[in-house]
């Protein structure tokens, strides 16, 4: 920490500062400016929140962190990329996998003609909400239990791993017995009751990022996970809140890039909730694999214009499939000559 | 609803939405234009959420609302305001009432003295964080019913009604048992489990604003609270995240005269964290108090640097008396002659 | 500036560092933490940028810039608040100065009519467009030149001093015959050559805030023109875009408080384009006289359905008399009752 | 247009309504629903801001556009991809043009440099400053003229045609003498002064979006330069303001598949601005060419730590080379099999 002292700062005010340094179990460095002078509190076992709290203290301009405050995330901690397991499903293997589903799960119908043809597609696991988190309350909350089995169904019958939404404690013990990794939902993302009970299962959690989370705060999210005792987390970018309303949310795909940067957890990205835009799914999911991403989660249903949620941003069968075949398609072709002519 | 058709969409595709708005239940008036056709959507028994997935279909450009989508909490459904009792303080009955107390409960000594200075301010509440929200799992996080105790005690040593945060439906019972209205922050405002357990409380609730919900969204939560059976609602803006960093949040004070104008609820602003900066709490509180809010909530701690939390946001006792002061002031003397002058 | 070495920086990479801090004309003071090495550059007489460019750097975590970028507009060069004195008209005075009119003038009628009453109702200023800046190219762009010659008619017959915008260096000259202060538009704000230009001429400059300009950029705007030497300068925030769409920008006070406090210039806002609702516009009013705001800049026009531009902002004059009425109401009268007792 | 009545709108309200969209030069088609009644305006000819205006009369809710408000830009005016000629290279053909080179124009062995290493790595057009727009007056303002000549020497020399920033009107004639492509920053966005004049050029223009504008707001500014008479321009996307602090701006790489999908233009992306750190840049940059972006712009400097601007977010010469191989290289051979796979 740097405890960065005002231009008029007297020597007293100073002096205090050193002292509650000090006291919080750090060494101080000075640093006497022409304008202003520095405090750099320095040593590993002191009491950070104490120096935090500094900036109330007179005196002072600002108090400035100089260390992540993310440890079990974080690639200074572990630098190989961990890989996280889902029902034999591996995400963050240098594969990309990609979850597919609807939104809700409906109905039996409806679940299992979406999980025969995203499998079909290439889909390695399957998505389907039974509890909904819905911005209004007179909207379809889902089907709950009813929901679940269904899910576990899909599971046994078509052999597609699913995840699923957990929205509150209450519901983390029957989700465990019927779903293969639980999702925190982006306005669950600070739920922190949530993630302290999170961490104490031993399924796998597919973490979004709230939609006015920056990255350091997502990955402080994943650190209550691992801190408590779980460290099978695969972050998700699903979109952020900007000024822009063309796209349902701003898809901010260097997040991906720099949450696989700072962080060795897999990381995906969720261009149906990222763009709320059909057309704009098939190039924002080929960008994402561009780019390294661990994979996608992509909503899919049979008929979009009859789906009790996210219709408009959900593709349908043949869209998905097309969708996928663009993945194998090459990133540039008329690069490679001219890349190769280039360096000759 | 409006069904927006796209320039070119075909007969077939108009009639397709046509049978579609009929089948959701409502009658469907169509107007075509020079270059494309609307079909508005028409009556009051239809379900909605069939007309919202028309934007999937084909032809459909987009699918825009023409009804606000809260009901309970509008003005237009409860014209006179609501005016909430917490323990004996009313809020939203014209007065201005100001909340204060510690960011978290640290000690009798803490709590009591503060209770003791805010209230010989002026203060009708005092706010008190047993369980604490951090963005870190290496934070404080509060004292939990120890603290509640403690709350319960200054209620009856000094006649102040407590007000506390609930992170979780686990902790409900427990705090509604110690205080006398019930926070639910920020992070938390679109929980929607919890909002559906303490809308079958009997305590009133203070419903913060989301650091990046719209003022529909914020109504909206508000409105699991009231269709679920809980109408003591005061709804909290506590600033809300933009590109400026010179402050902790963008306090939005035009969403304060907003929600007053589309509800009934009573609005209260928190300067504290809505700008995280000491020395703008006192103008912010006062251009609260003049635009018409019921009230302000404002943390307050005995050594704002030796706060576990929120200490740079912190008043000191001497602050915050001043702060209540200067809502005794007038607004512009200056103004008062000017305009009679005028108006003469 | 503070030069923030990563954790694995070799000791080759921290002395290139300090050769380079020494070699851009400061000296270099080393922090060896327990994690990381800090050096600080201290001294006033160095090049400021060849540190900046130290983050391009092997084994450079970031540069922190510990003192604040501007200096002639700084509070900390100039203790003592500025007043701008417009045609005899004084911003910054301590007074609570109105600036009224319409968006566009758009006859002489329109025009005249507004200055009457806006004049009447107790406005200081009249504000009226000739240049307007209009996102479409098929909207109204203003009449010009023949704009300009009312608004001098105005100043003539009503004895309102009159303010017009800018919208590029070749229109100063003409501007300058005809207006008594020229305005920056918000788009504008970062035209260096536009605020260049404005630096050399001898009317005061009313400098909106760009929407999403953070107040340290907009003050750096400022100091473009103190700096070119134009002192006489106005700042005036007209609200930020973020994801709210209830209103048309977020109208940001606590930075008109905030550039109160780290400027010494005067600082007005403009409730208008800040809220784009006209039942907001008196709250909002309201609330920037509270805080301190050295004055307002309103939207009037006497048929706001009429208007060839911002009609659904614009105030008619019967709510413009409203507004300026409710600024002579007091705060909160029970305050003063409540907070009396309190203190007694 | 649809003008959507309040829910007690009165008969005379409506009236007053139906009558000013027949003066405005449409015909009203009225439909009454269950709680409000909607007016469209409906036809080609009439006065669209009379419509917009209507927002301010009695009983209104609000005027919803049902129509894009751009034309000439639009791909439904011109279904055809547009292919942008830059002294021989097209840009908008299918292949994806990489622009490069420094932020500023610094000296000859400078610029010569790294002309010659981006020419090598397959760059097609050479970026470079001569006039800056910079935040501070304090900072590196740019060589102006001398740089000018420096970039025509360049293209002589090295035959890459070149592209530089056009700050204000004044500068346009020096620069269409040495230039090839007139960049119009993202700041003067919306300087429509200079839009105006950059129409009436016969160079091609790169229109980078503002970092606060929506993409209707860019494809609109691009409608005054084909309006004006320059239909040669190119967008590009640079990144947004948001409350993400990590990186310098966020680039919204779905603006970039959107304008591509709303407009005929060739839309190329900034990944050095877009994310100000150096390590984004590649992969965004794979990320921007597997969605179909027609280029990318980047900043390459020969020694990043000593440039006089953007030094952190500029790419040295091995660092420019292994991006141009990463373009090169396949999107993820592995889907190749697996979709292979699933589709047999």
């Amino acid at each position: 920490m740097i405890i960065n002292m005002r231009e008029r700062a007297s020597d007293e005010q100073i002096q205090h500062i050193i002292d509650r340094v000090k006291e919080a179990g750090f060494q101080a460095h000075i640093t006497r400016g022409s304008e202003r002078t520095i405090v750099a509190a320095v040593g590993s076992g002191g009491r950070r929140h104490e120096l935090e709290a500094l900036a109330a203290a007179a005196g002072v301009e600002e108090v400035v962190p100089i260390a992540q405050p993310f440890k079990l995330v974080s690639r200074q901690v572990k630098p190989q990329r961990s890989v996280v397991d889902v029902a034999g499903v591996h995400i963050g293997d240098g594969s990309f996998v990609v979850i597919a589903g609807p939104c809700s799960v409906e109905s039996e119908e409806q679940l299992f003609s979406t999980a025969k043809a995203v499998k079909a597609a290439g889909a390695k696991l399957l998505r389907g909400g039974a509890y909904k988190p819905r911005t209004s309350p007179y909207e379809f909350q889902g089907l709950g239990v009813e929901a679940l089995k269904l899910l576990r169904q899909v599971r046994e019958k078509f052999g597609l791993p699913v995840v699923t939404e957990v929205m509150g404690t209450e519901d983390v013990e029957v989700i465990c017995e019927h779903a293969d990794m639980l999702q925190v939902g982006a306005r669950n993302m600070q739920n922190f009751n949530l993630l302290r009970r999170l961490a104490k299962v031993d399924k796998p959690i597919l973490l979004k990022r709230g939609p006015s989370a920056s990255v350091k705060e997502w990955l402080l999210a994943a650190e209550y996970l691992l801190a408590g005792g779980n460290p099978n987390v695969v972050l998700c970018e699903r979109g952020i809140k900007t000024f822009e309303t063309e796209t349902r949310n701003t898809l901010d795909l260097a997040s991906v890039a720099l949450a696989r940067e700072l962080s060795h957890l897999p990381v995906v990205a969720d261009p149906s909730h990222g763009t709320g835009r059909r057309s704009l799914i098939p190039p924002m999911s080929r960008a994402a694999a561009a780019l390294g991403a661990d994979g996608l989660i992509v909503e899919v249903h049979p008929c979009p214009e009859r789906a009790l949620s996210d219709g408009p941003q959900s593709l349908d069968f043949s869209a998905f499939e097309g969708l996928m075949r663009s993945l194998a398609e090459p990133l540039r072709p008329e690069m490679v000559k001219e890349v190769k002519m280039a360096t000759v």
